[in-house]
């Protein structure tokens, strides 16, 4: 182990961070700077630590269209510290176009003699930062244009995904490094389940690789197939870098059925006020030397503190009880104290953290179950407005459930960041009117699924025209349809004809999908092209797989 | 002349171009891609040519906020023919970081050691894709800060302009660049009325250098004060080059009175169906040796054709008469005529320009005065769809106005982009509103002309933050106010200094303008430092001014 830290011309050393979510907030006058300033920190943890290069895990931005201010300070940071002289010491031997194929300069930005790098960042895109709209573009891909970002992982087919590494050699060390940018965990699990995720493996040496994935997907189970179970993934791999998930749990877990680790850094701001986020934020620094590795944690500086506490109410009736006249008064006082220790905590705990926002998130859940009552906090949050950088919303109230009745837990709804409810009120609303409409009302040419998505996209990722776009898809392949059949032009017949499209259409979307990935198999392999040929397809690993050489 | 048209080491190569409207149309089916084609087109020129440096003269980008696509596409574009290894012949002599002081990377990019910059692009801003909103940036600083563009001619106050000219030095030419980016015409022309715009020139051998000034403001006369006349630029100059206009006016026309030359290079894409449009689209090699110049004009190849023609129903009565039962039929038969006609030149002009779009723009102007009427287009437009790139609107109907009243034109109102009538509507509605409502039921806080810039912000750029920024700014304005006054929390009390405070309101932003202006002087001059110490204010040209060396 101790061999590892040790720095050498065969140990790469990665920074690994994820969720960034450059521009969260950016309008508050307390909270608005947080992004950028915690940015700044982990580039500069990069930078003092003379990494090989930043790998990022996805949600670099807040939004699908970060603002002007938000582009601009992202590439501020990034031109300050991915570009000068310090020389790059490793290689990528596989094919950059294969790898990279999405971008218009389809290699990796160090190999490109216009630009002096010094730190390479490799990203994948998150679920908020992901492609939309008819050019399929993401942020990342302004990045990668400008020639700051390697962005990796994208997938061009709905139904199968062949994963092909970039292989990273650094003296005797080789890595492959997997990834699927994030897509939607549905579509994704059942990807799985059909055996269409297939990672492609270097056919030379296979167990000379240090194989590193990594994910933007639900870790923890949200629904039946709305996840990725660790199982899923091949058990070939030694480490899983898992972005999306909040909670910083660095500390690399063993999967023991798979036989791999999994890191999940978490986010670096607090994006919601939940118990997850309160976990004190990391980056990691890894090195990898041979098959083995060791990942340091550092602590972020600069992220808002964020203390969260439960009382439940009813445990202090030596306090107060509900029958009392002035109970509420009381109550206030008892979770003004609260705050205050809290406040104190905090500060405490600021001592000799310079970098430190002064102003705290506090967020205190109190349990009003048993006769009491929530009060307004109007009040409450001015007595700390100088003080708490989320004063309108420290308090939480919440209740046990008395009765067993499957009513909508309206406490919960409430809960939810404002967007999400709007989300889905309009995803309801579409799912309504088609579960609901007479049957001849419905539209002809727009399935369900579709005009879902586009308004899931209108509405979560401002594509203004994602509505607009399906329509025409759908009327252009309507025309064709109807041409190709030289259908007579009265409507009854068109209506006819429709129907049998709707049947077949599904199936011949298939088709073109298939066709498509195999004309992409026949462009590839232009530029480089050691690595893509000697791939064959993931194996499992054997039973007598030496996982003794890891960690 | 015939000497300047040899390149050597003393001759600057400049490609001058403007108002490239990038993403203009850019869901258009047919016109989508046009502003991208022509940027990659006068780039391809810079390249062939050789040029030391791009000068643009605003409006790069059509949106304010430019939609992912254009911005990609422009970044690809310019990383694609900016980046190489030709080396950079000319020198900055002035302080960048006077020149560039809005940058975080102020200067010029040539000179940074992580890029390796082929072609310079230096610009100042148009009126599309100005600075807005609470950061102050525009789309032109994104590229500023991916490194691809010099972005100069940025002013931070709104009452004096003070220009220090970028020095350039090639071989024995001096050139100083002076340039001011889009400002309201209004504003600017009060501020030169004013005697508040000062261009500073350098000290030493002051007739040694070529002055040139690149401005984005009208020309034409939109009103009395709402366009810079030439008269007002300082007569020093020797080139001025004119954005803004779309019209190609490019070869320098000489101004008598001020004894400079102006250039209006005009718009690379037609964004209306006006006759100023039609006229070839240039853009300009300018050569400059010591004090002499020549523009050499490049034609556009790959600009979609725009023929405009006019006919007058009235002067056809050999053809038809408004009293015959079938007169529309014949009106329509000879408009069709006509436009067959317009695409059989455009056709004839198009061989052997393979670049060319196939679709030209095609506009008949028919005046129907005299009795004729206007017909529905749509059946006229369905035969044209195939041919013509514009075919909902090929035709536009005038009429003569027959009374002299001073009804509203609708037609012309009509006639406008449906943008330009929204705003018109929105900004109508907040002059009405301030204009009609009852004194005591005013907004108090907020000014009719700070709401009115408010609103146009909101609707020209969607700057969707601009009222509520507003509102926020005058709000913490008053209680600042209020505070400093400490005022007594009564209302009538606060509403009697909220009066007061409006009077004296204007007065105070004044001063707190030129202090800000103080406070940049003494902060300037830290990097480079050269030129700035040795620049005095412009000085009109002596009676015996060599202008005899011009052209």
């Amino acid at each position: 182990m101790s061999a590892l830290v040790l720095d050498d011309e065969d140990t790469f050393k990665i920074l690994i961070a994820t969720d960034i979510h450059l521009g969260y907030l950016e309008k508050d006058a307390v909270r608005g700077n947080d992004t950028f300033v915690t940015f700044d920190e982990i580039m500069k943890h990069a930078k003092e630590n003379e990494v090989d290069f930043i790998l990022l895990g996805g949600d670099l931005f807040h939004d699908n269209k970060p603002s002007r201010k938000a582009m601009h300070s992202c590439l501020e940071i990034m031109r300050k510290y991915c570009m000068g002289d310090k020389p790059i010491l490793f290689d990528i031997i596989s094919d950059q176009a294969v790898n990279f194929g999405s971008s218009r300069f389809p290699w990796v930005n160090y190999q490109d003699e216009n630009l002096n790098i010094s730190t390479p960042i490799f990203s994948v895109h998150g679920n908020h930062d992901d492609p939309t709209g008819a050019d399929g573009l993401c942020a990342l891909d302004l990045l990668s244009c400008a020639g700051l970002v390697n962005h990796f992982g994208r997938s061009r087919s709905v139904e199968k995904l062949e994963i092909s590494p970039i292989l990273l050699q650094k003296g005797s060390t080789k890595i492959a490094l997997y990834g699927i940018g994030s897509i939607p965990d549905e579509r994704l699990y059942r990807m799985f389940v059909n055996k269409q995720v297939t990672m492609l493996r270097p056919r030379e040496d296979e167990e000379s690789w240090f194989n590193m994935f990594v994910i933007h997907q639900n870790r923890s189970k949200h629904g039946a197939t709305n996840y990725i179970p660790e199982q899923f993934l091949d058990d070939f791999l030694d480490l899983v870098i898992w972005g999306h998930e909040h909670e910083c749990k660095i500390t690399p877990a063993r999967n023991e059925q798979q036989l791999f680790y999994v890191t999940q850094p978490g986010s670096s701001v607090v994006t919601s006020l939940s118990p997850g986020e309160a976990v004190k934020k990391h980056i990691g620094l890894l090195r990898v030397k041979g098959r083995k590795m060791n990942l340091q944690k550092i602590p972020l500086q600069t992220v808002r503190q964020f203390l969260i506490e439960d009382v439940t109410l009813a445990n202090h009736t030596d306090l107060f009880s509900p029958e009392q006249p002035n109970v509420m008064q009381k109550v206030q006082a008892f979770c003004q104290q609260k705050v205050e220790e809290m406040l104190e905590e905090a500060e405490r705990d600021r001592l000799g953290n310079p970098l430190m926002p002064e102003k705290p998130l506090i967020r205190l859940r109190v349990d009003y179950s048993g006769g009491f009552e929530p009060f307004t906090t109007m009040r409450f949050s001015q007595k700390f407005v100088d003080r708490v950088a989320n004063p309108k919303d420290i308090l939480h109230f919440t209740r046990h459930r008395e009765s067993k009745d499957n009513a909508i837990d309206f406490d919960m709804l409430l809960s939810r960041p404002s967007s999400e409810v709007l989300q889905l009120r309009v995803e309801d609303l579409v799912k309504e009117y088609f579960q609901t409409a007479e049957k001849n009302m419905q539209l002809s040419l727009l399935t369900e699924q579709g005009m879902g998505k586009a308004v899931q996209e209108y509405v979560d990722k401002e594509e203004r025209d994602a509505i607009e776009e399906l329509i025409n898809y759908q009327l252009e392949k309507t025309q064709r349809y109807l041409q190709e059949r030289r259908v007579e032009a009265s409507e009854e017949k068109i209506d006819e004809e429709l129907r049998k499209d709707q049947r077949g259409g599904e199936r011949r979307e298939e088709v073109k999908g298939r066709r498509r990935d195999e004309e992409r198999k026949v462009a590839r392999g232009k530029r480089g092209g050691e690595g893509r040929d000697e791939m064959r397809k993931g194996r499992r690993r054997g039973e007598g797989g030496d996982e003794g050489e890891m960690r």
